[in-house]
C-alpha cells in the first residue's frame, strides 16, 4: 500500500469510527488508540475479531489506561461487537465521505499536518476527527492564539455586554475567540469577534451536531458568517443531531482547543461550568468575570471563583494575562511580529531585567524565589532586577509578592 | 499603693498616653511595652529620665520587636522627650479623666478584663486604651461573634443594597457588625443591623476621632442610636479631631476585632482595601462582595479577589463560613445555645464522622490527607467518614478535594 492510499483508507476508517463512536465511549476509543484507525473500524465495523497480537496490545492500553472499563470487566468480542453493530450497518463511509466533498465539507484527522496539538492533551478522550466548514488553512492558526469565551445561553444584558467586550477585545488583538453555537454568550462572542476581528481567524464555532446541520436554527445566518470569516467544527459526523450529551462532550474541544477557557456569564449549573472544568482539568488557565451576586445568571461565575476553578477576570487585558503576559500585549508567540507600548518599554532594560519583568505574574503575586526559578536567574539578580523595574513602573511589590502593574 | 490605687494611676497614664501617643508611633508604644504604663507616662510626658535598668528592658524589647526604629538609630532620650513634650505640656490626665466622666463615657484599657482580647494581636500596635459610649457591659461579647462590615464611602445603589443584606443578615443571626461611621456602606451597616439584630450587641462603630464628636454631623442621629443599643468607641482621646491618617489606623482597629472582614463595595483605592489588608496580616477571614465589572466601585472588591487577599462571598451564608463552620450555622463559639437543623443533621453521627463533618471547608476543597490533618484522625477514618458523609448530602467530592455542601 502507497503512503497515499494509507492514509486514503485510515481516512475512510476514520469517518466510519465518526459516525459509530461517542465520544464517551472509552473502550472504543481505547481498541482505536491500541490497534490504530484501519484496524479498529475493522473490529469495530464487525469485519473482523480482533487477533491475538492486537488482544496483548489492547489489554496493554487498557492497563496503560488505568481506570475500569465502563460496564466492568475486561474485553469480550461478542459484546463489543453488538455494541456497535447496529450503526455500523447503516455505515458506509467512501458514500459518507463522497457526500461529504459534495457539501464542501472537510474532515481533519490526528494524522494530518494540521491537526490541533491541543487536542492529544486529551489523551483518550481525543476525538476520532474534525468535520469542518471554513477555510481549512485557518485550522494551523487555531491552538496558539485562541481563547474560548463561554457562558450562559439566556445571557442577562450585562452578561451580554461584557461577553462583547471580553470577546471583542481578544478578537482585535488578532486573537481567536472560540464558543459553541448557542444563543446567549456564545453568539455575543462570536458578533463581537466577527465585528472587531483582526487576524486570521476571528472566530471558531465549535457545534454538537453535524456541521451540516447549524444548530439552533436561528443561529444559521451568523454561523455561516462564521463559516466565511472562520470556521466551525464539530467532532460529530455530518447529519449527526445536536443531542444534549453531545454539548457536554463537544465543551471539552473548546476546553482543550483554547489557550485559556473565560465564562463571562453564567448559572449556577450551565455548561459554560462543564467547560471550565475541563478547561481547569487540562490545566488550561480559566478565568471568570463576575457581576451582581443578586443575579442568578451570574452565580454560575461566582461560583467557579470561590472554587478556586477561576481567576477572576474583569476585561481583556485580565483575560488575556491569563496565558503568557508578553503574548498578552501583542507579542506573538513565536516572538516577531507586532510591538506594543508595553514592549517598547521594555526596550531599555537588561536581557536579564527583561526575563525578570517577563516572569512577573498579572494576578497573584509571586515571590522572589519563584521569579529566580521561572526567569532562571539567580535570586540577587531577581531582587536587583525588581528594584529597577519598579523604579521603572513595571513591577509592585506587594508585601512581598510581585505582580506586573494593572495597565489603567 | 494598693491594687486599686494601682490600677487609677494606670488608667491616668493610660489617659495622658493616649492623648500623647499617635497608633503608630512606634518608638511610643515600645516604651510602653517595655516599662508599663506609669513608668511610660513618667518618661513620655518628660517628668524624669529612662533609668538605667529600663533602659535595658527598652533595648530587649526594641530587639524583640526586631524592625529599625523610625527616623533610624536607637534610643536617644533628648530627641524621644522633644517628640511628645509640646503635646505633653497641654495634658492633664486628671481633668481629662473627670471631664470624660462627666461626658458619661467610659475608658477600658489592657489591664480591665473586658479588654478585647483579639486586640491583643496588634502586639506594638496594640491600643492605649479604648474610649467608648453605649452600655460597656456590651463590650464583653464583642470578639467572639463580630464581623467587620466596610467599604466605600460613595457607595451604588447595589452597594447599598448589598451591604444592608450582609450586615441586616450578620445582626439577624445575633453576630455584632462593626465599622466605621462614614457614610454610604458604613452607614448602611449601622442601620441595616440596628433593623434586623437581635444579639445583645448589633452593631458598633469605631471612630477615627473622639467618641464626643460623633463624626460626620450627617451621621450624628444614626451613632447616636449605635450609643442607645451598641457601642461607640475610638482609641482617640476625647475632643480628637477625626485627621486623614487616624481613619487608616482606625482601619486595624475594625480588622483586629472582627472575626472577618467583609467589603461589600469599594473602588480601587478605598480605605476599606486598608481595613481588608490589616485583616488579613491579622490572619482573619476577609470575603469581599463582587459586582459588575463595568462599575468603579466594585473594582476594589475584584482587586481584592484577584490578589487572593480576599474570598469572594455573595451572601450572609457565604460570610459566617468564613468564620468556623458551625458557628456560621448558629452555634456560639462555646458549643452550647440554638440548634438548626444543620447541626440536628448531624446528630446521627458517630463523632469521628462529626469531626470530618467539621473540618470541611465551604470554599477551597480540601484533600483527605488535609482533613485527616484537621480533624485529627487516620486516613482511613476520613475516608470512611467522607463516603458517610456523602451519602448523608453533608460532603461533596470535587475531583478529589472535599467541601462542605453549599445550602440552597
Amino acid at each position: 500500500m502507497t503512503s497515499d492510499r494509507h492514509h486514503d483508507a485510515v481516512r475512510l476508517a476514520r469517518v466510519g469510527l465518526s459516525r459509530v463512536l461517542e465520544p464517551r465511549d472509552v473502550t472504543g476509543h481505547l481498541i482505536l488508540q491500541a490497534l490504530g484507525p484501519v484496524a479498529a473500524w475493522e473490529v469495530i465495523s464487525g469485519l473482523r475479531g480482533v487477533t491475538g497480537t492486537e488482544h496483548g496490545a489492547l489489554e496493554a492500553t487498557i492497563r496503560a489506561y488505568g481506570k475500569p472499563l465502563p460496564g466492568g470487566g475486561g474485553l469480550n468480542a461478542a459484546t463489543m461487537t453488538q455494541r456497535w453493530s447496529a450503526r455500523a450497518q447503516d455505515c458506509d463511509p467512501a458514500r459518507d465521505w463522497s457526500r461529504a466533498m459534495q457539501q464542501g465539507l472537510w474532515m481533519c484527522m490526528p494524522e494530518d499536518p494540521d491537526w490541533p496539538a491541543a487536542l492529544r492533551d486529551l489523551q483518550q478522550a481525543e476525538p476520532v476527527c474534525l468535520w469542518g466548514r471554513g477555510d481549512r488553512t485557518r485550522l494551523r492558526d487555531l491552538s496558539d492564539r485562541s481563547i474560548a469565551v463561554v457562558g450562559s445561553r439566556d445571557c442577562s444584558t450585562y452578561g451580554r455586554s461584557v461577553t462583547f467586550d471580553v470577546a471583542g477585545g481578544v478578537a482585535a488583538r488578532g486573537w481567536t475567540v472560540l464558543s459553541g453555537g448557542a444563543y446567549g454568550v456564545d453568539e455575543a462572542a462570536h458578533r463581537a469577534a466577527l465585528a472587531t476581528g483582526v487576524g486570521p481567524v476571528p472566530t471558531v464555532a465549535v457545534m454538537a451536531g453535524g456541521v451540516d446541520r447549524l444548530y439552533p436554527v436561528g443561529n444559521q445566518a451568523l454561523l455561516e458568517q462564521v463559516v466565511q470569516e472562520g470556521l466551525v467544527i464539530s467532532e460529530a459526523a455530518p447529519g449527526t443531531m445536536p443531542a444534549r450529551f453531545r454539548f457536554l462532550d463537544r465543551n471539552r474541544l473548546i476546553a482543550a482547543v483554547g489557550r485559556a477557557t473565560v465564562v463571562t456569564e453564567s448559572r449556577w449549573r450551565s455548561g459554560a461550568q462543564s467547560t471550565a472544568h475541563h478547561a481547569a482539568e487540562l490545566s488550561r488557565p480559566v478565568g471568570a468575570v463576575p457581576g451582581s451576586v443578586q443575579s442568578a445568571t451570574s452565580a454560575g461565575c461566582h461560583r467557579l471563583i470561590r472554587e478556586g476553578s477561576a481567576v477572576l477576570v474583569t476585561d481583556v487585558d485580565d483575560v488575556l494575562g491569563l496565558v503568557a503576559p508578553l503574548e498578552a500585549h501583542g507579542e506573538s508567540p513565536h516572538g516577531a511580529d507586532s510591538k506594543t507600548g508595553q514592549t517598547a518599554m521594555f526596550d531599555g532594560l537588561s536581557e536579564s531585567d527583561r526575563h525578570v519583568a517577563d516572569a512577573l505574574p498579572v494576578t497573584q503575586g509571586a515571590t522572589v524565589d519563584s521569579l529566580a526559578r521561572v526567569a532562571g536567574l539567580p535570586v540577587r539578580a531577581v531582587l536587583g532586577g525588581l528594584r529597577r523595574l519598579e523604579r521603572a513602573g513595571l513591577a509592585v511589590d506587594r508585601g512581598g509578592l510581585w505582580v506586573r502593574p494593572r495597565r489603567t
